[in-house]
């Protein structure tokens, strides 16, 4: 999508140096717009774990060029040991995102398929960025199945403005480009549907605030913040047509792991006869886990609640306390969704609805 | 309550002057301890409508004790026309709450009963006194009421802390004394019933980690700050066993209107079996309006949410812009639960259900 007009991607290789991963780093948004290189795995699992970048698909893709870092530096003498731990190293720093496991578990896989350390290497590299490829792929045929809802919605109301609101940032941010719960609204606006997005601020980290609302306005999409607060308020009154957020982790069974907040919001939509859909590609099912309770939820630092950090009066990004230092908080980052207060899956196959049955079926599994 | 270690109300009259009315400057906590000194009504309605004083019942008295600022520098001639004035201006301070209006309809009913301005002004000083005195001996009998609710559940916990969430401040600071939501809280501390509070931080202005959590930091109760997003997934945990907030405006047919979010923490009550009460005086409870759909809400301006204020790293208080200076935001203040989500409402009485039958009976009406 573009930034300043000019398009980009959210993660790629430097032109002049295949040995070099490029990312956006987001912690700096919407202030600045700064580029990072990532020259080993080491970088690559602090750029997911301190969230320079972050989101379902781009952490996956971010893991797959970390394993192509690792392997450029793995000992050729203990190439496959070097690089299972790697992979281990890797998933450990997030533990909600499903993305990054698989990113992880396929880089092995088709390294596994060839002999040579050359050949892995090779193979590594060609699989990280088909990752990536799949990713921006994934997320724009999301975007025309998605695209259906929307319009079906602007042709119940003579064309008048669909209100979607969205939770944290699943936008091209937060995947290699279109975003899943937002590749549905670039395409609606490409067809000329009129929309407008409501962008819940997303506490404590504000991917809404510093990030959608960023990505949206770079794209000319209108759009409204709130607080995360007035979701339930401004669909009693009518304001909301539809909602649509991503997720970190689906189950095979449809209940929906995402930012925290997400299943506050899914109980208002039911409350007011709202439409509530997640927008995934498939490489977030868990094909594993049968009860969304047993999801591992991550916990972050409390400070991220009590300290902020914004564009200071002189210019320059800087951080204030909101709280005490001395408060304690706690900082869960992630909720889950049971299936039943979903309306539907937005996946790159089509629509279906959040239970066994259907999405097995729709994944011929 | 207490204020390190010193006994405070959040309202007095001057020691050395009558004419003055002291108030604690809430926008600087908890980072600085700021009195103020109200001489004029207009300084009273700049208290209530900045925020420098907040809640229900402290708006209230603040109203009370702008009237009898009013009083002291209306025209004699002129005085019942100005003082009536006076009214209408400190009602359009803040829409929502409804002891603001209570308050000022009070002074002028009863400054109604004497003729001479002398008279009048003598009974506008004693019976702004009053709506205080009152607002603070209500707030105990809610916390004497209150309290059963939290025995009951520590005993069926066998002792283990009871984990009470609360959202904004209905502490003593929203109130002359005690607080509403907070009230039980402090009464079944005082019993040696172990609690511990979850306090939503509250966005857009952060009355939770500002205010709640530095009062209940001062007076010794556990607790424990979580950002808005977090209330679903801890009562999805078995972490919250039971739900207390305050009231801006409850209709008497039992809707309640308060602080925007609380909708959301009510479904999620109801959702995992959860019991939500609302803590309010009586001064609170419109007698009029049959729907809560109808209370007006408050809307103030979108910077509050784009940009915060905290203390800075230079030990300043500070202001960041959290998102774009460009981004578009609308400020809903308050949101309307309905009755059907409501577990009980607390009041100086006892406890009621929150219907029109059960709360008419209760205030004999």
């Amino acid at each position: 999508m573009r930034v300043n007009g000019k398009h980009y991607r959210t993660i790629w290789i430097a032109e002049d140096d295949p040995n070099t991963i490029c990312i956006i780093d987001q912690r700096h948004l919407p202030h600045r717009f700064v580029i990072e290189h990532l020259t080993n795995v080491k970088m690559a699992w602090q750029a997911i774990r301190d969230m320079h970048v972050r989101g379902a698909g781009l952490i996956g893709a971010t893991a797959g060029f970390g394993m192509h870092l690792a392997a450029l530096d793995a000992d050729n003498a203990n190439f496959t040991a070097d690089l299972v731990a790697a992979g281990e190293y890797l998933k450990g720093s997030r533990p909600t995102a499903k993305n990054l496991e698989w990113a992880v578990e396929r880089i092995l896989t088709e390294a596994g398929k060839v002999s040579s350390v050359a050949a892995k290497r090779e193979i590594i590299l060609k699989t990280a960025s088909e990752i990536a490829d799949e990713d921006a792929s994934f997320c724009e045929r999301i975007g025309m199945h998605g695209k259906a809802i929307i319009a079906e919605i602007s042709k119940k109301k003579n064309g008048a403005p669909v209100n979607i609101l969205t939770h944290c940032n699943a936008g091209w941010l937060a995947f290699v480009d279109y975003g899943s719960a937002t590749a549905p609204i670039y395409a609606a606006r490409d067809a000329g549907i009129d929309v407008h997005v409501w962008v819940d601020e997303t506490r404590p980290w504000n991917q809404g605030a510093k990030l959608t609302a960023w990505e949206l306005q770079q794209e000319n999409v209108p759009n409204t913040l709130i607080t995360d607060n007035a979701g339930g308020h401004i669909m009693q009154q009518g304001l909301v047509d539809l909602v649509i957020v991503g997720t970190d982790r689906t189950t095979h069974t449809g209940d929906v792991a995402n930012k925290i907040g997400t299943y506050l919001k899914a109980l208002a939509a039911k409350d007011n006869h709202i439409p509530f859909y997640v927008a995934l590609p498939s490489s977030t099912i868990d094909w594993e886990l049968d009860d969304g309770a047993e999801i591992p939820i991550e916990k972050r630092s409390g400070e991220e609640i009590t300290k902020l950090s914004g564009l200071g009066e002189n210019g320059e990004v800087t951080s204030v306390w909101l709280a005490n230092k001395e408060t304690k908080a706690e900082n869960y980052s992630f909720d889950v969704t049971p299936a039943r207060l979903i309306t539907g899956l937005i996946t790159e196959r089509g629509i279906t609805e959040a239970n066994r049955a259907a999405i097995h079926k729709l994944f011929d599994k």
